[in-house]
């Protein structure tokens, strides 16, 4: 039976279709090609979590859900950017994404690239337009912490430490900054945004923090479990490839066993974090053990 | 002997140096790659054209240049993200972008796919920055407007034109249309941004943008022209190219003389568009002149 949060975070996921659709009308001109592909990647589903904790963090204030959706959105979108530049053969060269064809098989890798380019700037678009919200300060302070989360600081140096840490430099401490660049700086801002949009004291800015930030490691150690346990089915990708190109993760590092317990605690400790909220922030307290409880 | 606008030039390209070095410190981590790849990218020098743009159009309206040089290096920074994903093989597929290799050659092309992500985020936190100026409704009008010159009803629409419009689509209304969008759209923010720097009125603004939008056009037919006329030496890059793929440009729509024309019809019609400013203008009317006057 769906509980309370796997309701609202398929609630999230619908509502999330219904406002990436607006953003991305039909169109017939010359750029009908590249239309079609930021539709095609932002439309294809996903768990929707990042947009759920931008709407969830922004409820313990109670922001109105219109702002906040616009946020989530935009987050979805950058999220979707990087994965098309993600699964292009130059960078992790992925058939498969979410059980259907990536973006440069479906459609070409030129396409890909600008596909990816113009969801970014479309993200920024959407934070610096007023309906996200009516004071420009709250909005241009949206704009500079996902232009960090996303940059060299953020998402983007993880991915390029990701791509030139091999093998044998890698150890507990350098996985856990890249993977707390690479997965865990949009998982950060989705908390962020949420205080941001709320006007939130710094205790509870950084109580947000704390949380979204053992979270988004915890996640990515999931993913690494699910990665080694997991099948191609369930996951909708494929699997046991990082373990194919020598590649460390949290299981080769610290095994599957430890990196369990390890996520497990994370969890524990990401929870406490929300001792401050009471009982409103029991939707991000499921979240975060849906983090690893979670077979896609 | 240096004019008062090639002098003024070069001291923008001077500036631009200094500046955009500031944005790229040395860095020794694991992104250390990306870094060296952004900053080579980025200090590869250029005409600096769109950065002097916004300095002299915000120079009309008093803008402190503190101000101004910051938007001016955000705007440059999105023009190298740009070119170096247009370099990409998958895309232009150039080895060579001013007399040295492209980023993609120098080092690879997941560096190049990021790099060029990095810088497109880069810009959006310059802008964003209290330093660029002290109004957050300055600041959220310029991460709009930025963001709509690059996104798929801009630059990016620009690109996906020119990619899947091939040989027969394309007369001189699609191709005027496809340029104003892929060069013609950052043009025109260097002078919008200057117009909102400097608070200009609605037919100030309405001024610029005109000017901006002739130079842009007769800016992109002198490319063209210089693809036929110009010397690998000179332009630093391969010529005929467009000629050899069999691609569509103002030159074989219109013929080499009539090109000409109308690149030069098109200069004296952005210069008239700067009538209401004065002899304050004058370095931007030299600008518009040196469009298509430039051998490079």
């Amino acid at each position: 039976m769906e509980d309370d949060f796997g309701k609202a975070l398929r609630q999230t996921a619908e509502l999330m279709d219904r406002e990436l659709r607006e953003f991305l009308p039909d169109n017939n001109g010359l750029e009908k090609q590249l239309y079609n592909a930021m539709r095609y990647s932002v439309l294809s589903g996903g768990k929707r979590l990042r947009a759920f904790l931008v709407i969830q963090a922004a409820d313990l204030f109670g922001v109105p859900r219109l702002h906040s959706t616009r946020v989530a959105s935009a987050l979805e979108i950058i999220h979707s950017y990087s994965l098309i530049h993600d699964d292009l053969p130059c960078m992790d060269d992925d058939d498969l994404r979410r059980g259907i064809p990536t973006v440069h098989k479906e459609f070409d890798e030129a396409t890909a690239v600008l596909a990816g380019d113009a969801l970014q700037s479309l993200a920024f678009e959407i934070i610096g337009d007023a309906k996200t919200h009516s004071s420009a300060e709250v909005r241009v302070q949206l704009v500079s912490k996902l232009a960090y989360a996303i940059g060299v600081r953020g998402m983007v140096g993880g991915q390029t430490m990701d791509i030139y840490a091999e093998g044998d430099d890698i150890d507990i401490v350098t996985i856990t900054r890249l993977q707390q660049l690479k997965t865990g700086a949009l998982i950060t801002f989705a908390c962020e945004a949420g205080a941001i949009l709320g006007h939130a004291s710094p205790p509870q800015q950084q109580a947000l923090k704390a949380y979204a930030h053992d979270l988004g490691l915890a996640f990515q150690i999931a993913d690494d479990i699910l990665d080694t346990e997991g099948s191609a089915e369930e996951l909708g990708k494929a699997t046991g490839k990082d373990d194919a190109a020598g590649k460390a993760t949290f299981v080769s590092l610290m095994g599957l066993d430890e990196a369990k317990i390890h996520a497990r605690m994370l969890v524990d400790q990401a929870i406490e974090h929300l001792e401050p909220f009471g009982p409103k922030a029991d939707l991000l307290r499921h979240a975060a053990r849906f983090a690893i409880e979670r077979r896609n």
